[in-house]
């Protein structure tokens, strides 16, 4: 059974992973016949949204414990992360990706990936196994494979012209499709950088988890 | 376009809403050709789960801000939910659901509703408009529907026999299907009382909502 290490951003589109994406993409690894294992950073949040309001919270909190609410406490800890375990990674998207995997949020063209993330996404990218990058998650890409890396956010133009500059070949992709770069095994879909509902999201996550076990 | 109403008891399965139950909720009701709008109660958690390590957190959250991160932000207060303007209601489980919604996690056969929920619900209930229940939520309909209501939370002796006790008619119900009382037009599924993956889950879900929605 094909098994795909999942990397959560914490828990809520504007300061962890998206709820949507996350579920989304676990079912559709189970309805493909594969399994996963959820992991995250243990580490503070960039900060904490209230989502009714959208202001900040003063308490912050922790990118992993707030995962493991949407993995009902199946999660671990990224740096438990053994590659060698899994045949491919997919990195749901929601600021998180960018606001704590990353700090592409902040940072734009000078973005680094955390430490710790950085470690296993170029672990799968070296040992050549299949990845899945959604929504603004494939923002990291350039940080992590050679320069020309295909990739999508689907087309918002100035984040695609950041991941440009990044080093990524950016190319503009509807929200039911998936954009793939072959050579470097890498998959990626806007999800909700472009979809108005879960029904439009569903569609391209589940052509994405397709493709991923395909290239696995 | 049918309309349903679905009522969140926060965001994570210890302390709020079952996340994996909520979004398929709402998958599903999209996919069936209907729309939804969220609701959650303005007040206090019963408490904070920690859910990676299930111990209690010493900050407190509110159920509607928490809920609004599995809706995106696109939820109103259970106090603004008019009931015209609704063809059913959708109560996904978690602990929320008794603890937040109802208090039937500590209460048991004591249990009573939270007062802004117990309207809402009995609204539907007198308007005779399709209503489902999932997971745990079902503790509740005993003190919204007259005695002799059908209704499952699957197999759990201990609780099924509390749910009889407080004047429900229990089932008992495999997690891929659901318990229909046909005469007060109320739906329910186990969900994560069985549910050991998301798959499970969502079968009995995707039963529960396509049948609330065949009794508008």
């Amino acid at each position: 059974m094909k098994k795909i290490a999942v990397i959560l951003a914490g828990c809520g589109v504007y300061d962890g992973a998206e709820i949507n994406e996350a579920v989304l993409t676990l079912l559709h690894i189970l309805k493909a016949g594969a399994e996963y294992q959820c992991f995250a950073p243990d580490i503070e949040q960039l900060h904490t949204i209230n989502h009714l309001t959208g202001e900040e919270m003063i308490a912050n909190r922790n990118v992993l414990v707030e995962a493991a609410r949407i993995a009902r406490g199946d999660i671990k800890a990224i740096t438990e992360l053994n590659i060698d375990d899994f045949d491919a990674l997919i990195i749901p998207g929601g600021f998180g990706a960018a606001k704590n995997l990353s700090d592409f949020a902040t940072q734009g063209t000078s973005a680094s990936v955390q430490a710790d993330v950085l470690r296993s996404c170029q672990a799968f990218a070296e040992a050549k196994k299949a990845a899945g990058y959604m929504c603004i998650a494939p923002a990291m890409l350039p940080l992590i494979y050679p320069t020309g890396i295909k990739t999508t956010i689907g087309n918002d133009a100035d984040t695609a012209a950041a991941i440009s500059q990044l080093g990524a070949q950016h190319e503009n992709c509807t929200v039911d499709n998936i954009v793939v770069d072959e050579q470097h095994k890498v998959v990626s879909t806007p999800a909700y950088m472009l979809a108005e509902n879960l029904l439009e999201a569903d569609k391209g996550i589940e052509k994405l988890v397709k493709k991923v076990l395909d290239l696995v």
